[in-house]
Formats: structure tokens, sequence, C-alpha cells
């Protein structure tokens, strides 16, 4: 099972990253494959300097050995634990400020016990000691100005990935991910959001397929969603006010992935690679002491939108 | 004496403003005074577009009410604490990559039964029922570019400064801001150190005005220390490579702050006023995947001394 979901994530790497080529039309991925110390490595995969991408990262990683702390105490060992992690994250960060920035990240962890069960067939209780394994992910849009029809567009795809595995999905995941990519000292949701999901744990086969599917549907409608937003908005003149907001906006971005992300954190604190992890933050970023958009500008309409329990999907 | 250390923090932040000022000769601190919604407020004082300093803060707060958990948890305390805290808080970015970036806090705090005690008179014991009073404090030097000889200056006087109160003092809180300047996942200092303390906690009246004296005496080093770095750099020539280092250095700022700092952190949960906290984050940064020094540049020689232990001070 383990080699089922890491061969998915390579694979979407790469199809990813072709299409964002594609897309794009002059930068092309540079990869580094990287080893951890206590077991793993990485590809990442970065893009910079491009006619639509000024950075951007896709990076599959696979890292395991020794659980963190952290980790060790979601099972409840007390002694030392094994953990294995991989997944995919995505964060693009476009030259234009009328292009979104997006994120998106699909992840399966074992711990303890779970780690055999994850090598092969799964038992029937799927509670067979001290393990548990889970899948995570999201998938989040960071307009610099808010597009509404583009927001419920995104949004309606996303809705309609996760009705095709549960219909209960989407108003969790999207609830989820309004609380996740939340601001708090800023009291700002990032984005207009999207789907956020943790710890959802598979008690037998059928469920553990169930899942997997769920997370490669997601995974496949990076590009998709994506796509049609940056052909539409990547064209679009913008002047100096414009990219003004977009360095502002991005040292929202920063603060959240350095100060909330749990993503950020896992990798820092597993000892990931710094460069791949932080290859989120964005290439150029202002922080100006107590700006605050005119009342009436298209800025503060975008602020107004940046809000939790705004329903895009209709 | 509650009102004898926010008298002394208030006349701190107005010299250290004048001195500025005049260091800058151009541009003025503006004040913003806010209040916080749980008890007290603060006055920030915000110097942009300076000469010499792009942007700073020199920030006086004093806040109290109900202590967070984590406060709470410093007593003991099962139920509900209350807390007090007061300081001055620092950082000048520099417009010239040669002028290097300053950070200074001192501060006071009381939790519980100790907030009678800072009050009035100080208990002959000093340790009447739940609480518990410090001070604490730091200054450090972040140099784009390091100048061994400014350091080493700069050292010099917080030896000195700590040799008034207690031999002991500069070696212990010297080792205390090489390990708390520390950003960990980079494997770097944040800077060429300097000094850090906290939980300097008095037992009676006399190692209360001891450890005051001391704290007044850091807090009055700051002009001394870093005016004569500030006069000898600021005049000299720098060209896009100093700048672009500027920017990608500045970064890791951002990082350590965002990532590690304590007082970042205890302002944020404390529901400090977010744009007063965060007006230490570097006006504009950039994030370049992966870059590195050229082997033998001045900036991997800047790099190589950015690590624990260099003794400064001779």
């Amino acid at each position: 099972m383990k080699k089922e979901i890491v061969d998915f994530f390579k694979s979407l790497q790469d199809s990813i990253c072709n299409a964002l080529e594609k897309l794009d039309g002059k930068a092309k991925f540079l990869e580094d494959l990287w080893q951890r110390g206590g077991g793993g490595g990485g590809r990442t995969r970065v893009i910079v300097g491009g006619d639509v991408f000024e950075k951007g990262g896709v990076n599959f990683s696979e890292v395991y050995g020794k659980a963190p702390a952290f980790l060790a105490k979601e099972i409840g060992a007390t002694g030392e634990a094994e953990f294995f992690a991989s997944g995919v994250s995505i964060v693009i960060h476009p030259r234009s400020p009328m292009v979104p920035i997006i994120h998106m990240n699909v992840r399966f962890l074992a711990l303890g016990s779970a780690l055999n069960e994850a090598k092969g067939a799964f038992p029937p209780s799927g509670e067979t000691g001290k393990g548990a394994m889970w899948f995570g992910g999201g998938i989040d849009l960071t307009p610099i100005y808010v597009v509404e029809e583009d927001a419920r567009q995104f949004h309606k795809m996303l809705k309609e990935v996760c009705d095709r595995s549960d219909a209960a999905y989407y108003e969790r995941f999207k609830k989820w991910a309004d609380d996740y990519f939340f601001i708090t000292h800023r009291n700002e949701t990032r984005g207009v959001g999207g789907i956020f999901f943790d710890h959802l744990k598979p008690k037998n086969d059928a469920e553990f397929e169930t899942l997997f599917s769920f997370v490669r549907n997601v995974g496949n409608t990076f590009i998709p969603a994506y796509s049609p937003i940056v052909n539409k908005s990547k064209s679009l003149h913008y002047s100096e006010k414009e990219k003004k907001w977009q360095l502002l906006r991005r040292g929202r971005y920063a603060e959240f992935n350095l100060v909330y992300d749990r993503g950020t954190k896992f990798g820092l604190e597993t000892s990931g690679r710094t460069e791949s992890i932080l290859m989120s933050l964005p290439p150029e970023v202002n922080w100006d002491y107590n700006s605050i958009p005119a009342p009436g500008s298209a800025e503060a309409k975008t602020l107004a939108l940046l809000k939790k329990g705004h329903s895009w999907a209709g």
C-alpha cells in the first residue's frame, strides 16, 4: 500500500509540473533531490522567473524513521515509535497581482504498528496494537483581489470532487479550511479558502480504498481548478498600486506559513529540508506599518471577503 | 514599584526616540496610542522613510488582566490568575545594508500575588502565596555584513554594563542570547548576538533594586552602543549586490520573529495590538529558493560568523 501511495504522489508531481510549465509557457521546473538524515528524502521541484509564475514549488517527499514526540503522542506511545509520511506540497506565487496564489497538499501518514499494515494487507479490525494511519490534505486559493465568480467556480469544483466520495465532505472540509487557513492575529482568512481535511483514518481495506481514491481525486483537481483562473487573469493589466497590494498580501501569506501552518511546523520539527519547506514563502514581500485600504477601494472590498463562513459553492 | 518601573520605561522610550531622530536627521516618530480589550495598552512609536532608518519601532506597553494559560502555569495556578507586564521593545531596520539591524527589549512581569507586592512594599520573604515577578530583556545586533571590530565594540559595551551588576552576568547572558537568537532550521544565529536574560526574580527589596538597576543600565546602553555603529556605516557606498543580500537576510529576520520569538508569541497570544507587535518585521524582504553565497565572498564570510559561541568581548 505504501508503494501504491508513493507511486501516485510521484506521478501527481510529474503531471502537475508538466501542466504548470505549459501554463507558464517559458520557465521550467528545476529539480533538487534530497535525503533526510533520519530516513527518506524528497524531490523538490521549483519554478522561478516565469512569465506567469514568479516562484513556485511542487514538492514530493517520503520521510520515515523515529517519530518526533508530538507524533508519538498521537498513538499514546511512551517509548519510541516509528513513522512514515509521504505527500505532495504545492505553493505557487504568480508574478501578476491579478493571478491568485494557490496551495495544495495531499499526504499520508502511518505510525507505530500501522506501518506494517500499510506495507501489506490490512488487518480485518484495523485496530491491532498501537498504531494509526491517516490521509490528509487541502487546497486553497489566495487571490490578491477576490473575483467572486472565480472563487465560486473554484469551490464548485471542490464540492464536486467531495460529493463523488461523500455528500457530507464538502461542507465539513470547507469549514475546516475556513478554520485552518485563518490568520488569527489579523482576524482574516488567508484567501477564499477551499477544503482541508486531516486524520481520515481507514478502519479496513475498503475504507482505505475509498479514502485513497478521494485523495487521488483531490490531487487530480489541482490543474482543472487552477488553470482556467490563470488563463483568465494572466494577461490583465495592473499598475504599481496593484503590485504594492500584492506585496502586502504576500506578507500575510508569510505570516500564516511561519506562525500557523502545521505542514511547515511538521517539516521543520522533523528536520525536513528547510529550503524545500520554505519554498512556500513569497519571492518579494512588504510589511508596512498599519497599512489600511481606503474605504470603498478594491482592496477594502477584498479584505471584507476574507471572512470565515462565506458560502462560495452556492 | 509598578509605577516606578512604568515611569522608567516611558522615559526610556522618550529618550531613545529623540536620539534616533537625531541620528536619522530627517524622519520623525509618529505615535499611536492603543488600548487592550483585556486591560492596559501602549504607546507605539514608528519611524518610516528616514534617510537612515527605513522602518523602525520603539514601543512602550503596559498590559494587565487575566493571565493567559501559558503564564498561569508559571505559578502553578489552577484557576484564574492576574498578570501585569510592561516593557519597551525596539526593532530598527536601516535603509542601507551597511547599517546593522538592532533590537532591544526590557520588560517586567508580575503574576498572581506578586501583583500586590509589586504595587507596594516587598514582603520580607518575597515568597508569599502563589505569585512571581521577574525582569527580562535583551539586546542584539544583526549586521547584514559583519564588521568584526563593531561586533567586538558592541559586546564590550554590553559586558561593561553586565559587569557593573554581576561579574557572572555577561558570560551567562551572552550564551543565553546565542541560544535564544538562533534560527534552528537555518543553523544560524540571527546576527552577532548580544545579551538575553529572563526570569530574573528578586527575592527581596534589595534584590529588586539591584535587578531594576541592571535593567535600567541595559536600556540606557542602547543609544551609546548603536549610535557609533550607525554613524560609522550610514554613509558607506553600496550597490545592488549588497541590497539584495540585505533583502535575503531580512527574510531570516522575519523567520526568526514569526517562528521563534517569544515576545512576538506573547504579544499575539495575549491579544496585544498586532500592528505594534509586527512592526518588527522588515519593510521589504526577499525569499529566493536555495540562495547560497559564493565561497570566499563577503556574504559567505558573514554567514560563517553567524555561529553560536563566538567570543566577541575578548
